[in-house]
């Protein structure tokens, strides 16, 4: 299996993530989002993914791309750990969590639209961060306070879920634009915890082969 | 079961629709997110969804935020008609086109965002309007574009899915914001085809007891 990636990519990160707890070897395929305009814009890129967005995930029987229904599809095709609870409603609990991050944090701190607030909307590297920070500070509250009802060792109980794999890539995200974290202890905490572990640790973006640091 | 939901709220739409097709009798409860400076910002909806957003599904088990997460709550719970298919690969699909709307068009356009660009960053009307077409047109191309080998009747094969749920709520945006449509033409279809269907028809804004037309 392959996957399209960027270091920095949260998206890509989340999957990575996925990719290592599972134990299973991939390829990746470096996608650079700034040089040459951009690689995901090229037509060959755009052929396999019309969303000139990264991740995608290729194997033998399709090309996938959106993280979390890759990961959900890893997660059907190799169950081993499980990264949803069986339960109907605890399952409803992490896909929610993961949401909470993946449609109302990350897309709009995402490349192409900091692209768009400096470009055609001329905004000064100010603005830029106060853009960031805000939607980081409205979503990282929702989610601290959720936390105190759902948390365990990880987001939700005392096992790794797929709300964990969206919580690390964004408190890195978080880190890197030098938000101020201290009023999400329960977010740091957990942060901190899956950092220790192999599986997160070794899809870090500066562990990747296209890493610039 | 109740849904705390606001008529043109897409998110709530997508969840209206799920309910209806699955024929499950709910209780609309109005949070109007314009009105006392925004409903979804009281103390006692915070407590209930500290998103701030809508919808919250609420049954005798729990109360459920992200609507993503809530339909697939409702699809286990409630198996006819299934709104994803059984097989991996397909449903992974189905939650991918899903995806590309929920995450990579729709939290662009929101209402928090559009305040967000007319109150601190004081754009214009025709800024505005040119930021909320920028983001359709992109999510539209490339949803067009996967269209072509994944749709049937409807977004993936002949059977509704989830991606349909997520599709019609993010075309009657589109058509409310004037967005020329014409470059899409199997969006429109599948949009004018649901439209025609009672579960589609029954959810839309227009006929909810909170419309203001």
């Amino acid at each position: 299996m392959k996957l399209y990636s960027y270091w920095r990519s949260s998206a890509a990160y989340r999957v990575r993530i996925a990719l290592n707890l599972k134990q299973l070897s991939f390829e990746t395929i470096p996608v650079h989002l700034l040089k040459d305009g951009g690689q995901q814009h090229s037509a060959e890129y755009q052929q396999l993914n019309p969303n000139q967005l990264v991740p995608t995930y290729v194997d033998a029987e399709f090309s996938l791309n959106q993280s979390l229904a890759i990961i959900e599809y890893l997660d059907e095709m190799y169950p081993e750990p499980a990264l949803l609870p069986e339960d109907p409603a605890a399952k409803a609990q992490v896909r929610s969590l993961a949401l909470d991050i993946a449609c109302d944090i990350h897309p709009l701190n995402n490349l192409r639209v900091l692209q768009y607030l400096t470009g055609p909307l001329a905004l000064n590297d100010d603005q830029k961060t106060e853009w960031i920070h805000h939607w980081l500070h409205t979503g990282f509250s929702a989610l601290e306070q959720r936390l105190q009802t759902t948390a365990g060792e990880f987001c939700y109980g005392d096992n790794i879920t797929l709300a964990d794999l969206c919580l690390v890539p964004q408190m890195y995200n978080a880190l890197r634009f030098k938000l101020d974290t201290l009023e999400y202890p329960t977010i740091s905490r957990i942060y901190h915890h899956c950092q220790q572990l192999a599986g997160f640790a070794l899809a870090a973006p500066e562990q990747q082969s296209d890493a610039q640091v």
